[in-house]
């Protein structure tokens, strides 16, 4: 017997930098290179979700793609599209955590688990900051 | 000590819709939204299979290429390429399986793993209907 | 002193089959080949438009982009996506136009410039059916 | 006779946003939607210049490639990539030139052609904001 | 009135070297890079071929894509395909043509172009080496 | 609780063929088909590592993605781009290794791993040869 699963993809745009303002900007500078340089920059995200469980034998779905969707717009798009991740999310501001890949995999994975409550189990979610770049969290 | 694994993709145009007959009209447009439009629309699919074992020291491959080109040939593109899945696979006709990236992951894991025999371990398949979403079926 | 253009994509998923209904059989399918089966196949249709222009000095654009998104969804997204071409898009229907991506890209290009009027120059609509074949028209 | 050119494609990560300061926020937020938010949003820009003319008998290049990819370091890297075009490029600096795609293009393909002077001829620049938008200048 | 073209992709992979056997291995060298390396190395090669002309008003084409893909069969699979250029095709033999992609480019039109007749009209080729750079032939 | 990786990608452009010497040509030819051709060929390969561990509490990463990025010049870059496999890598060399995906990916697994020392953990290693074939070792 094996598992099913579906993944969705969605993209938003949004700028961010990498500094710990406990940190000398020395050492901002040597951890993160030129993402701690302080006016920011900016990315066109690539957020994965897989979601798995049995297929309905009626609809053939592991999911309803609807409510999916409606988490990915409430959770991801709305907090971060067309955002200052530093400025605007208050988990990723001054002193609190990186906005690092693995950070926004992390959170996204929890955010969505907690909207799509216990009957959608999410198993993994992906963030590509670029075609050569991404992290993953995952059950 | 790691697993191996070789990994061949490809790509079956088709038409489909989603319907259940039993249901009305209305419950199959709430649950399916426009795939379940009477007269079918159609995607470019592209179908991912992947198969496992030890790296034979001679060939330095986990399986022979051209066995599992037969078998995609025969089990996925024979079979949906320029195809209507609703009207002309039979598992997917009205009233049975609907033709779901799931259901479609399932079915072609199934016919592959049958066609290759014992000797080649299908371990996961994966349709995509588009960029934004797929499905996958994995042991 | 050059030109400026600005290109945007949308895609939608549609079936079609290629079919003159005043030739025979063999004549269809020695012409269309698999796409003149009878129960159609489909696509996820990539459409391309460029539309040119001077930049305006205080937008900094050649075209207002909302504009151009709301003339794609009622002249593309709204006739096609979803849908059956010969079925359920007059212009393409038995007898009539074949919808091969040649005359897509035409009928996109002449609906487009219609509704966007004189203010806005379409230059290029570009339609692809899958990674390896696509039409463009052009002025 | 037919024409022969290189394209080179680039890519730089940059924070951006929409707004002239001498317009309204309302009117600011009518013309540019969510690319007026305040705090910035951000892009993986995509740059890609073609350069024309004939084909060197002896090396078979209608230009040479480290050339081309020196200016683009110079021109296009060094300036752009993980900055703020709006805080960190004077010419798309508050009140000036907005940094739309059309804007970059035009500015980046005269950028290019004035370093790489007479003997090179820059025939196309386009930048990408995402896989959907892109601005092309051209002569 | 405007002008419709069909564009086809096909993709092969060769083996290749630049260098110019009256040139000393300094002067091969400086002028290019690792590609003058003495034993080969390679690419998977992406071919688009362009080709234009009124839209048939019965099959909707401006092209037979047939035709197209038997001459592309004929003219590019054949010669390149898991060949080595250098060795294999004697235009780019030692001391004659660069196998760079502006010679491709060129040779491809030239050889598709009187391989179609005078009844399809080439008007572009494109030879991508990688995703960062191709070469372009056009009337 | 949920585990966290970095996956980072690099390609590189490489001539190969595969043949075994102690094989006859014909059982050469019957098992590798047209990679068994004497002048070698070539890909643009792609070669991604995936890393995990946990996510550091301060940087928010589960690895330095400049290390990583050393790993990968120093153990894949200079070993393969714009090299010939069979005759410039000893480990792949005429009777021993066939430069195949499965080999490639776990050869490259084990240097990176021993070059990243016990720190990070390497858990998967995928190697594409074209957009249609993979290999993938994992732990």
């Amino acid at each position: 017997m094996g598992t099913a699963s579906l993944t969705r993809r969605v993209a938003f745009s949004a700028a961010h930098r990498y500094s710990r303002p406990e940190w000398t900007e020395e050492k901002n500078r040597a951890t993160f290179g030129p993402c701690s340089l302080p006016n920011f920059h900016g990315h066109n995200y690539v957020c994965t979700v897989t979601v798995s469980g049995p297929i309905d034998e009626k609809t053939g779905f592991v999911a309803n793609l609807g409510e999916i969707d409606r988490a990915l717009d409430s959770e991801v798009m709305a907090r971060f599209d067309h955002r200052n991740i530093n400025l605007e999310v208050p988990e990723f501001g001054d002193g609190k955590m990186i906005p690092s890949g693995e950070n926004l995999a992390r959170f996204i994975f929890e955010k969505l688990q907690a909207k799509l409550g216990a009957k959608v189990t999410v198993t993994r979610v992906m963030i590509a900051e670029d075609e050569t770049l991404s992290a993953t969290y995952e059950k």
